[in-house]
């Protein structure tokens, strides 16, 4: 059996595990530090209380942009961030084989390599979170792009970041705009229960998520598109949606049948 | 010495070369027959005129969309074309290798493989001319897509298609807004001596170029894109609002210095 650490680092919080590929070992989860030295003093402690001598490398998965020599450049949600070369202090503190990437091209990964994506050439992984992400992954490598930065098509002008209509800030936005509670999880909570308003705040975001699927074919032409982030687990509300808007602004009818599938990150916490 | 036959099958003329990758030996270009039957034959006698028993094999880049058998299933152009299995038609013939696809991918394999773009490990290819089309190449390899429809990017809606917005039909539909003759090569004469109207033409075709060029890097980051078709031999009147709108629309300051470069297809006529 082949063991490995991975680690999850995100706005909120932290999320260290040994793995063996199937199953998470043994974790520790903490909430993201604010400044740099407690940042780095908790990703450390984090692997370090995971880690075991079995395990053959530890791979990080970061928000934020990194570069091809595993420094991470920045992160909208951890501000402390500039320039650590994340890599480089984790492989002189563990000695072993270190991979910084970002997170939605490790997302991207695993799906594309043990998930929904196993046998498809070319994997789009799409994130809808508190913001909008994504990778791309084709014969089963990650594409990174010239500057790391492939996938991201949160910045997508629409005119401004499509972002600001694929994430969880949108449907925080509706909800004020509608006077209610900008309480995602309410939201959610009332779709369910069939309330009108909610039900139309996940419609307006399908709509939006259709038509950045529709760029995303266009572009790539993807064997398959798979969803993840907190807000696709309401894929039920918007998956209509979003298909209709989708198939609405692709041409081409082949691309019409582009596999889509909404799995969650695999979960340390 | 390696030989090879070139062909290339667009709305209005039939260019085909024997080729030994970097001269174009021998050639026969006639125009494109309105009628399937008059269409192949025309594809056949023009393979058959220039073919040497020296050449190793044929590859054809069509107008339209191609599927990964080698069957041109349509064309915007050439009507008649539906569902023609050329691959398997030329291969009978002429008992050679043969590769069929996409023009605008093969633009873009030629420029990454040995123009351009040579040195580069993700290569988009972006035709403009009298549509809007472009081709993917990573590590020299094609990315075809799912269904041979990667870097069909003039498909963006946009919110009708981006085409429309990219192409020569838009030089045309501006001019004659602004009563002038719809005419290409006039136009462009007109800018280069400065005409006031002829120029705003290409500035705001520009600006509606690096849009599309923005979205292409959001979504794949390339290390670089090659310009190529007939409108984008005015690069010198559009690409400094080309530029300018691209840079607008790119939120990560890396990706601004994305290399850009024009090219024109090896002209076979």
């Amino acid at each position: 059996m082949s063991y490995a650490v991975g680690v999850d680092i995100g706005g909120s919080k932290i999320a260290a595990g040994l793995v063996d590929g199937r199953r998470v070992l043994k974790k520790k989860v903490v909430k993201t530090p604010k400044t740099r030295k407690a940042l780095l003093k908790a990703i450390l402690d984090s692997i370090d209380y995971v880690n075991s001598s079995k395990s053959r490398g530890i791979g990080i998965g970061v928000a934020g942009s990194v570069d091809k020599d595993g420094n991470w450049l920045r992160s909208h949600n951890i501000p402390c961030v500039k320039n650590i070369p994340l890599k480089r202090i984790v492989q002189r503190r563990f000695r072993k084989k270190v991979e910084v990437n970002n997170d939605a091209n490790c997302f991207a990964l695993e799906e594309a390599v043990m998930g929904a994506g196993k046998n498809k050439r070319c994997v789009f992984g799409l994130i809808l979170g508190t913001g909008t992400g994504g990778g791309i992954v084709i014969d089963r490598k990650l594409h990174n792009g010239a500057n790391f930065l492939a996938g991201e098509v949160g910045m997508i002008g629409y005119p401004d970041n499509i972002e600001k209509y694929c994430s969880g800030r949108f449907i925080k936005n509706l909800a004020r705009k509608y006077r209610m509670k900008p309480d995602p999880y309410l939201i959610s909570e009332m779709a369910g229960k069939g309330h009108k308003k909610a039900r139309k705040i996940y419609m307006e975001f399908g709509r939006n998520v259709g038509y950045l699927l529709s760029i995303i074919i266009n572009v790539m032409n993807p064997d398959m598109i798979i969803l993840g982030g907190g807000v696709s687990n309401n894929f039920v509300f918007f998956s209509s949606a979003m298909m209709k808007s989708m198939k609405k602004h692709l041409f081409y009818k082949e691309t019409h049948k582009t596999a889509l599938a909404q799995e969650q990150a695999a979960e340390l916490s």
